[in-house]
């Protein structure tokens, strides 16, 4: 028996006033999800807790069966993961932003044109950057969007941003966010670095040619969101990530599974999941859109994109006849709000042996009345566990 | 957008034979709580946990987020908030009675005939007891109930009652409750207070006259419920408390509440909190009379207190279009035992994004079906934060 954990990202949302106090779940046309609730069991889910505003990464890692509250510390670690880093535990990992910076230091682009070329040699030539007692990494990742892990010992996590988030300021000086010499010395580290970053940049080839051809150079680098490397222990089937963001790329790798680049199509995904079934026993798989419309505060985009990604899921039909599914959402992304909230989420697990409830359709609502009542994203990988037989028993 | 909590305390019940079987809340005829429910998303609660028997203190801690197991030793501190005293963490505070004992030590009446006036100036008598190493604040609250609290170093809670909880027997000796050296000298303390205490009544002026005047004179204190004064976050809102019991204006007071003098009649308390919004985020309101009927065990006068309160929650129907109102309440009291049961109670959440759950009655066994599941009294603050757009987002 495998395993399929498809994670529809921010899915879930609010009764919408314009459709008439219904979500998008409710109002699309799902005739295969509806299908798996009907076959299935369903429930709601808190992915953290109650009420908490679940991130997708605190999320993804409670639903993959970790403590959020003990490995989280933010989201650069997991970002780096996603580019191919391979870190190691006690590394500080940040996210960085090509940026474009005047002759006054003013922030005139957080995203230097949503720079799109030559980030690899550019990250190349900050490599070289050398700072005492401590190993430097630098990768770019999609477009404007690179990760920066510092190496060595006595560093810390607990550093404050450089990014001020808008144009038309200086880089923010970085300063240590308690009493500690690791976060002093850290925060220096990176001042260091943001600094030598400037004058490499200034220089470099790539930004001569960039001014010459009119497009603002990538001039300077912006780091957030620092955070510690946890020990993570690995995830317990053979398993693969089919996702399109880093961060939950990110996540697969530092659990050990298998990143694969995904197809762009929602069926070519799908299939492809299939695919690497024939050698996997598990598959997390999300797609990331939905949320993104939640973001967008586009309800209709929502409920197409619902429709679009139900279509693609009538060839697990077959799965689930040897096999679990699990679907869910990792949190609610309201469109009348436009960012997560901390509602719950719906949920079903389907497949030969669940006891079927009498849910007829998934959406938030529906499966309120289900058989697995309200759980934690905790709970999944446990009663995953036990359906797929690898669980041992406690006790006798 | 604000919140009104509103505690129905003890109004839930368990099945009453008298009743067919029905609960106060299930018989009375309650048409704007069915509305809110049928306006809200509904579910069960467990106040702390699934068949804990819930004090309205630890209860309330639970709801407004605290953990009980950690901040509650005892009733004294939240009374003693409650008569206004205020306290610094780690404060001894007992709950007093004064009360009447003969010639030879025997107590003839716990409460010395309800004494209900001079309480202020034998309370101001007893303040000028002093022992050594030790602060002694004594204040009348009301009718015979007063509080003793002990401001120092090394002072445990571990020491038992004074009280012997009935008539016919001599003040007990306080003992330690453990082997510490705190302990020990706590009683030592409270001994030497009830001796000192019993003089000073006894020839007091106040006394002499009740003798003349045929009452019972206030010679003797008791004491019970010892607690340490915990260290309590200040709530989050901007919050007002409105109760009619000592003990829940002093948990708002401890946690940092604006705590005000509530009108007598439930519609000019409604209004009154209505009122209060206006410079105020959040309302705590308890309404304590049905938990009296349950103790009572007269589920006529329930039905009616119920009806009551229903008929004053009218004026809400308008605040929940643009804010939240939560009810709930805090135990469980049947008629049939008398006291607080561990059975869950109804709770509802309305407001203008919850997921209306089609549940169309406000009562024990109708809210089963709602959309909130089963949760406990420590998810009530997240879930309503989130509602209120005042989380932060864990992780990204």
């Amino acid at each position: 028996m495998k395993a399929i954990l498809l994670v529809l990202d921010g899915v879930a949302d609010r009764p919408v006033r314009e459709l008439d106090y219904r979500t998008p779940l409710e109002v699309a046309h799902t005739p295969n999800l509806d299908e798996f609730a009907r076959l299935g069991i369903n429930g709601i889910l808190d992915p953290i807790a109650p009420g908490i505003r679940a991130g997708s990464d605190t999320s993804h890692l409670s639903i993959l069966g970790y403590d959020p509250y003990e490995v989280y510390t933010g989201r650069g670690p997991f970002e780096a993961a996603g580019v191919g880093i391979e870190l190691k535990e006690g590394d500080i990992a940040l996210r960085a932003n090509f940026a474009t910076v005047d002759e006054k230091g003013i922030i005139r682009d957080r995203r230097a044109g949503r720079i799109s070329e030559g980030t690899s040699e550019l990250a190349r030539a900050l490599n070289k950057i050398e700072i005492e007692g401590v190993e430097i990494i630098f990768k770019e990742s999609v477009a404007h969007r690179a990760v920066l892990v510092l190496r060595g010992k006595n560093l810390s996590y607990k550093v404050s941003d450089s990014d001020p988030h808008e144009i038309g300021r200086p880089i923010k000086k970085i300063i240590p966010l308690d009493n500690s010499f690791e976060a002093k010395r850290t925060a220096e580290i990176l001042n260091e670095f943001s600094k030598q970053a400037r004058n490499i940049l200034e220089k470099h080839e790539i930004n001569k040619r960039r001014i010459l051809e009119g497009k603002p150079p990538a001039n300077a680098i912006l780091l957030r969101g620092a955070g510690k490397t946890p020990k993570l222990e690995k995830f317990k089937l053979n398993s693969a990530c089919l996702a399109t963001t880093a961060i939950i790329n990110g996540i697969g790798r530092l659990v050990g599974m298998e990143v694969v680049q995904t197809k762009r199509e929602y069926g070519d995904r799908v299939k492809q999941a299939l695919e690497i079934l024939k050698r996997k026993e598990f598959i997390l798989m999300n797609i990331k859109e939905a949320d993104e419309a939640g973001h967008d505060r586009d309800y209709n985009k929502k409920i197409k994109i619902i429709e679009e990604i139900d279509e693609a899921v009538e060839s697990l039909r077959d799965f689930i006849t040897e096999n679990y599914l699990i679907v869910l959402a990792d949190h609610t992304t309201p469109v009348s709000v436009g960012d997560h909230t901390g509602d719950t989420v719906p949920v079903l697990i389907c497949g030969p042996e669940v006891r079927r409830d009498g849910v007829s359709h998934f959406d938030e609502r529906s499966c309120v009345s289900g058989g697995l009542g309200r759980i934690r994203g905790r709970d999944i990988m446990p009663i995953l566990f036990d359906l797929l037989g690898k669980s041992e028993k406690f006790g006798a």
